[in-house]
């Protein structure tokens, strides 16, 4: 696997991905009938690093991290990840989550926060708290899931100084595990 | 004091109020040396509807509220107030925020957040508490406040349904006190 800057020429694979993960309502705020216009203009925004991973030249992921804040709180950095629904399991979100660790501390960030992490979301949740994300906020009903109606969400963060206890945890599995 | 709906002939007063909060760098991220144009883009954005409260023909404050995020995270309002520091100790802000959370419910929201509160804003966190927020989040270092350095800023939510327990101790201070 792959990951590199995207450029707007990935817009075709990014859109293809975007849709099917916003498509059942349980991931994401967007609205599943969202324009590849609105939804290129959110990924490629104005100060997003945007990325994808490719897999024998598909893609099959892409994320961006940009500034959470503007000025006195641009230190922080968000980020959002899309994997492909046909990539699953094959460690594409964790690759993109790492890699996206680094670029943003390389960028000059101190830190990154997610401010909208679905809570039904156990594979999301359990994938950033491997990579060193604490829930520092519980948003109570602050998602309408399509099936489960309203969820809460919550906002998870990390410093991207030295690495954590979470880091040595996860590094410490993959080398006796 | 009046609260009416700020249209754009109010931007002078709104700037002048804008500019002396942003000034200082202790309570929003905002560089201290943002344009009217960005403020004013910012303040009338889209989806944000946006007040002035005056005291004998002068504006000495003004908030908006909108949506906190798209589709299914819309039900959730965020909410801004700025008063003129020449106004402050006068209750403009806790008269603007009870406005505010009765205006947001009439539009239909189910609840408030707060995604940026500065800790070291002591004044906000307790008229928010008070108004029945709760402090729900704890962002680490997040605010590069210019005094005091990297402090932590919360998230605060409420939700809009019936009165809480602290609009009743607030109301029930003012019936006693």
């Amino acid at each position: 696997m792959n990951i590199r800057l995207a450029s707007r020429s990935d817009e075709d694979g990014i859109w293809e991905i975007f849709r099917a993960v916003i498509a059942p309502g349980d991931t994401y705020v967007f609205d599943s009938g969202m324009s590849r216009e609105e939804a290129m203009a959110y990924w490629f925004g104005p100060g997003a690093h945007t990325y994808v991973a490719e897999n024998d030249g598909r893609i099959v992921g892409s994320y961006l991290f940009k500034a959470n804040q503007p000025a006195l709180g641009s230190h922080v950095a968000n980020a959002a990840f899309m994997v492909s629904p046909s990539a699953r399991g094959l460690g594409v979100g964790r690759r993109m989550g790492e890699h996206c660790l680094d670029e943003a501390r390389r960028s000059g960030f101190r830190s990154m926060q997610f401010n909208f992490v679905v809570s039904t979301n156990a594979a999301a949740v359990r994938l950033w708290q491997q990579l060193g994300f604490k829930i520092v906020g519980t948003l109570p009903g602050a998602f309408r899931h399509s099936q489960l109606g309203f969820v809460d969400a919550y906002v998870m963060f990390r410093t991207l100084g030295a690495e954590t206890e979470n880091d040595i945890e996860s590094s410490g599995s993959t080398q006796f595990g």
